[in-house]
């Protein structure tokens, strides 16, 4: 029996590696002789490179890049066996795990620490980059990882800025003749857990700007300084970008790195399944069993789940094991998820729930196995 | 394939026979037509005469009964068909859920209903009598039951008594001389749903007491009344009960019961099973479903699904479905459960859950079916 094991990761609670970990040790303590395969997955946002690189083995380095506010930080960043491609986590740089609660104010963060993580990537000689975008701190548009990467802002007295959240409010030109030259050698991939585009009432402001620590009295002045940047700078560059789904994703890092480093964008999922070889190593699975955090009626739409059970061949039974369910998982089972199985073992605190994820998660899993034996 | 449904009622959220019906919604959707069994199941607390005549399909019937603060409530009874057999069960006389919080008071409450309701019972010809009992709102001892069969209590003055529980306090003699005559033509067997004594820590007054309204400081005062009380009735009948498991159960209606009206005492479920004839109906089941409304490892100790469990042939799957899990489980993968799920979707307030009960213990039947198709 052939059983391969796909989970995301449950968001806040435990990692995607030891998600799959658990879902084995409870089906292996019913099926100790089976073949399993554990392919932790992402979607794009955090965990991606994490996700990317261990099954494809390579290297994983840390090197010290400027953080959301402006102080160091420690950022991973990944490289294929061959070194030729490079994984790249936004969030590594300015993610919103960096920023204490009451430090959130995306007019403060930057986005400057991704540019040079990219740079450190083709100077290493890579020369595919996967940018995973989520999970971040800023909503600068970019305009902090494009200072990195050699472009100049200035405000409408011609003084270059620095390049954080508020700068989107001051530009008023810009120039690309600093530009690394270095950006034309390389092939960038978004990795996008979202397809929300830049700007308006589903754009990065409004939606992800509260979770940053945007009142709500300063989302129509961001989205609209967001909308004025834009088109500066596509008028500069001569592109357009904003429309495009995903250009949204990472507080506008999404249409940054479009824009300024010629970027295409993909669904995170497809674009880890693809890296992932999901398809190929789920062929003869007799048991294909997915997961995320938490699963309602919305996972239909482009999540890990739904992503992964597409890749299980049609005689296989598709298990899904996750936190919580909300309203609407019946969707579900018309896209290819056979059951879905919540974890939570009764009404507990929060707190409790979170710390005994994996013990929630590798008695499910050993419950599942009993009933298919 | 042949499906029993055995499950104990979800207490304060759906009774037995909603909890089998909504399991065999679920499973009914995945298996159409598989031979289905439905036998709700309760372990002689509330719910045990709905359980037993449920499957008998003898008569129902509500007759005018006093009440646990001495008010006329409307009590079943229930007749097997050939009408040899009652089903009694203490809580709809003296129920618990019959006194409002504010009111809850054991030195005020009685169960005199109880002996009317046997009484009522003989009278239609009945000669074997269950009674249920637990559940209730008293800790008299029984004797309101006691006075309604025509015993009589006397103060130190030898004055007669008013008896609920304050009356313990004021016991000083007893007589038997009007005591029913027809109580010595039938058999009436408890079914208890807890094996406690009647006096002690671990006895009637210290262990429900509290849940019924008494005090902390009331506890020691009303624990020794009982035990006076039945110094001076064991005496004048020359007979011992309090030390026989169950004698607590009901505020002493175990003890009651047996001095009183010389019944014998069973665990409930295990005469719910008999009557039912469950281990029969189990014999070619391919899986059984039992079920509680909590589970955890101290369900190995006489609960429904244990006992159901116990039913089921060796070569059967056998579920259980609750509404949440505790501690130690796994102690019941060694008393003949297979595997346990939840039915809690999400981290919710308490009424939510309780409120969606059935959808949500339809949806994990269904899920559960999904595997084992």
């Amino acid at each position: 029996m052939k059983i391969v094991i796909l989970p995301d990761s449950f968001k806040e609670s435990l990692d995607a590696t030891n998600v799959a970990n658990a879902i084995h040790k409870g089906f292996h303590s019913v099926f100790p002789n089976a073949e399993y395969h554990l392919l932790p997955l992402a979607d794009g946002g955090e965990g991606t490179v994490q996700a990317l690189i261990a099954s494809n083995g390579g290297d994983v380095e840390t090197i010290n890049v400027t953080g959301p506010l402006s102080e160091t930080v420690q950022a991973k960043i990944a490289f294929s066996k061959d070194n030729k491609t490079a994984f790249i986590e936004m969030a590594e740089a300015c993610g919103l795990h960096l920023v204490p609660l009451e430090k959130r104010d995306p007019l403060q963060t930057t986005s400057f620490g991704v540019g040079e993580l990219i740079l450190h990537a083709i100077e290493r000689g890579a020369s595919e980059l996967i940018v995973g975008v989520g999970g971040s701190s800023t909503n600068d548009g970019g305009i902090g990882m494009a200072q990195a990467l050699g472009y100049q802002f200035f405000d409408q007295n011609g003084r270059e800025i620095e390049c954080n959240g508020e700068a989107l409010l001051k530009v008023a030109s810009m120039s690309d003749k600093n530009k690394s030259p270095r950006l034309d050698q390389v092939k960038i991939t978004i990795a996008a857990d979202v397809v929300n585009p830049l700007i308006g009432r589903n754009g990065a402001t409004y939606i992800f700007g509260p979770q940053k620590g945007l009142s709500a009295d300063q989302l129509a002045t961001m989205d609209e300084a967001m909308g004025n940047f834009y088109q500066i700078t596509d008028l500069y560059l001569n592109k357009s970008v904003s429309e495009i789904p995903g250009s949204g994703a990472g507080g506008g890092m999404g249409a940054g790195l479009m824009l300024f480093a010629n970027a295409s964008i993909k669904k995170g999922i497809e674009l880890v399944l693809d890296q992932l070889n999901v398809k190929e190593v789920c062929k003869d699975a007799d048991i294909v069993i997915v997961g995320e955090g938490r699963i309602d009626g919305q996972t239909i739409y482009g999540k890990a789940p739904i992503g992964a059970a597409a890749c299980a061949p049609a005689n296989a039974k598709v298990i899904a094991i996750c936190g919580s369910i909300g309203d609407g998982i019946e969707e579900l089972y018309k896209h290819g998820i056979d059951a879905i199985f919540p974890t939570i073992p009764a009404i507990l605190p929060i707190e409790d729930i979170m710390k005994n994820a994996f013990e929630n998660i590798e008695r499910t899993a050993r419950n599942i196995a009993v009933l298919l034996k």
